[in-house]
């Protein structure tokens, strides 16, 4: 079933870059969607280093267990991503499905089923029938590409409404290096220790330890900083791969070299942009909220408060309404659980100050602070007066969209 | 605006008896709503005990914060309750506005202002003005009535599209103790600590200390095990008061009493049924959802991993969708940070077994399943199997309804 594409979608794509040492094809296997591509196989030159954050739900799929027992290994030579079966909550029957997926695109590609990473995206308790990718993978390797990006960016969607990809390139050693990164997810976006499905290519030289050091200190400001509807998934599942091709530049072994510093900035670009992408295409989003706490006691305490606005119904609802109804932000604030003084707290829509000293601030404007509410882009500002800690969340409103996908996205 | 009724209202209602000693008017003071009570002024007989439990929301309203400061005295002569206004996060005027509702009802009643216990439910942010209730008050205390009970029902409600009374008799001493209690709720429904407004009145002889140990140990399974959004409100006040008018019982002074035990049971019937009943006005509602998990390693913990299910979005628009879409309780499960196995995880929806140890059960009949989510109430099973804590929550869907609710509630 189709839904709207979001308002919130890019007007352009950009067209990323490719990335020497990859390459890739996609595929109708037929798992769930029909006349759709829905399978993606990713092959790496070897000496490719893997870096992954992955979910930490209690009921995680049986792909996520795969990657988690294989990225300390740190090389990858494929990755292989269906779209419209989540393979979790899927027992014995999950484990072998996943054994025999990495197999098949071992035999494909000529590497060792430990050196493929895996990732499936849908419905949860299905089993998955591998043997649906019998011949498909080995026909998709012998047609590999290394362009547009567009195709396994589509490949791997679910109720997405459109692709996600992202790009950054950075100097080192005064070459060069590209990084190409896409996404996917709608509904069910949470990440709270990890993200959603996210692939990230580079052809820079980094060591699996300092990839996967800047992917986990990168992440909690980007795609751990996103939620759409407050359910964490059973299959996030971030994967960066290094293949190291870019020419005359020294490898950065650990984040004590200078350079980890710049080339993190930019795969942190790359990440942030992805992530608010995923938050763009929230299920039935309209508007994009950026949610933003200072003055708590640390960091932390923020971020829960931030996330308490974020995921609160009925914050949700009024920013779906257009309504400037910052009693509900007072009351998410309250509930988090944290740190709050009411009587010091103040609260922003944009520019606006409606609340402080904890009552309606002296110059509120309900005019003003309406007809800010039409904006498709808007900034919640809360301030505790309590300490240093800050934290920023992004989410999306919520709407009758979310309620028509999401009531009948399984049957 | 007025919604629609909820399917799920209460064919009749209760008539609740007179509580000897408590007699009670409303009135129409104009606050928000227009052609409709919006006042309710109870009063006490001298000698009866009071005992509460406030909502821990750190932005709590000015009258919660009022009664917090004078429940331990134990004594109450008057309740006045308002709806449309909830006088919270108003800062120095809210303060100012119910110290003044108290002296008015004092005033009315001839009795302290510390005797008088309030309540405000409404529109957060906005300041109440006490001197609308200046005549009306003592208006209303001369025309002081012992029934019926819908009209104090009605005169608490917001967006509740049906009144909430239940009532328990109890025998002690060979005599007939009565309780009757009220409700209002419908949105911004996660009672933690807590609950919405709800009032209790019975004539039997109890001490403040002890009424206050039953309601504290009653509230655990009644209102703090509901959700109707996850969005624990400003204002939530559950409030009891014990005139002591029954004839020919000696008074319980403690839990030691023996007969606490049936007077706490016959208590926690009516605080059970008032809960179930916001439940069933939740905003939108259109089915009841009872969540019981057994087998976690403690009782906290399945509270937990229960309230994690009850407040997923992507599960209660699921059966709003009737579909029995159970890989959504796995994620909820798996999100809630507490201790599960998934391999050892069993799911049942009503009596049928829907998934056991990590994988679609067996025998899983789909047929069957959807139909029964056609129910208009319905039992979700979790079994752990960890340990012996168990917990039951209890919520409704979420549905179109709530969108629209709550998308132009404040306009």
């Amino acid at each position: 079933m189709a839904h709207p594409v979001s308002p919130l979608a890019p007007k352009t794509y950009p067209e990323l870059p490719t990335i020497r040492g990859v390459r890739f094809a996609t595929a109708e296997a037929g798992i769930k969607y029909k006349n759709r591509t829905d399978v993606l196989l990713v092959g790496f030159d070897e000496g490719t280093a893997v870096a992954g954050v992955l979910t930490r739900s209690k009921c995680s799929s049986a792909a996520v267990d795969w990657c988690r027992a294989h990225l300390p290994s740190g090389t990858a030579r494929a990755l292989v991503v269906n779209s419209g079966n989540a393979n979790a909550f899927t027992g014995m029957k999950g484990r072998k499905s996943v054994e025999r997926t990495a197999e098949l695109a071992a035999s494909a590609l000529g590497c060792k089923p430990d050196e493929v990473f895996l990732a499936s995206t849908g419905v949860i308790g299905e089993p998955l029938d591998a043997n649906k990718f019998e011949g498909v993978l080995e026909d998709m390797a012998s047609r590999f590409t290394e362009a547009p990006w567009m195709e396994p960016a589509r490949a791997i969607m679910t109720t997405d409404t459109f692709p996600k990809l992202a790009e950054a390139e950075v100097d080192l050693d005064g070459q060069v290096v590209k990084i190409a990164g896409i996404a996917k997810g709608s509904g069910m976006i949470a990440p709270d220790m990890a993200t959603m499905l996210s692939f990230v290519f580079t052809d820079a030289p980094i060591s699996a330890k300092a990839l996967q050091a800047l992917l986990t200190r990168h992440v909690a400001t980007s795609f751990n900083a996103v939620t759409v509807d407050s359910d964490t998934s059973t299959s996030d599942t971030l994967l960066a791969f290094a293949t190291g091709k870019a020419d005359g530049i020294e490898p950065i072994e650990s984040l004590d070299d200078p350079r980890a510093e710049s080339f993190g900035a930019a795969l942190h670009d790359v990440l942030f942009d992805l992530a608010l992408q995923v938050v763009r295409d929230g299920e039935g989003a309209t508007k994009q909220v950026a949610i933003t706490v200072d003055g708590a006691v640390d960091d932390a305490s923020a971020a829960r408060i931030a996330k308490s606005i974020a995921n609160s119904p009925l914050v949700k609802t009024a920013i779906a309404g257009e309504d400037a109804n910052w009693g509900r932000v007072v009351m998410a604030v309250g509930k988090a659980g944290e740190p709050a003084d009411r009587d010091l707290l103040a609260i922003r829509f944009g520019d606006l100050l409606v609340a402080e000293k904890g009552e309606r601030a002296a110059g509120y404007d309900e005019a003003a602070t309406s007809a800010y509410m039409k904006n498709q882009e808007l900034t919640l500002g809360v301030s505790l007066h309590l300490g240093n800690g800050e934290a920023t969340v992004y989410t999306c409103d919520l709407t009758h969209g979310y309620i028509t996908i999401n009531g009948d996205y399984r049957s």
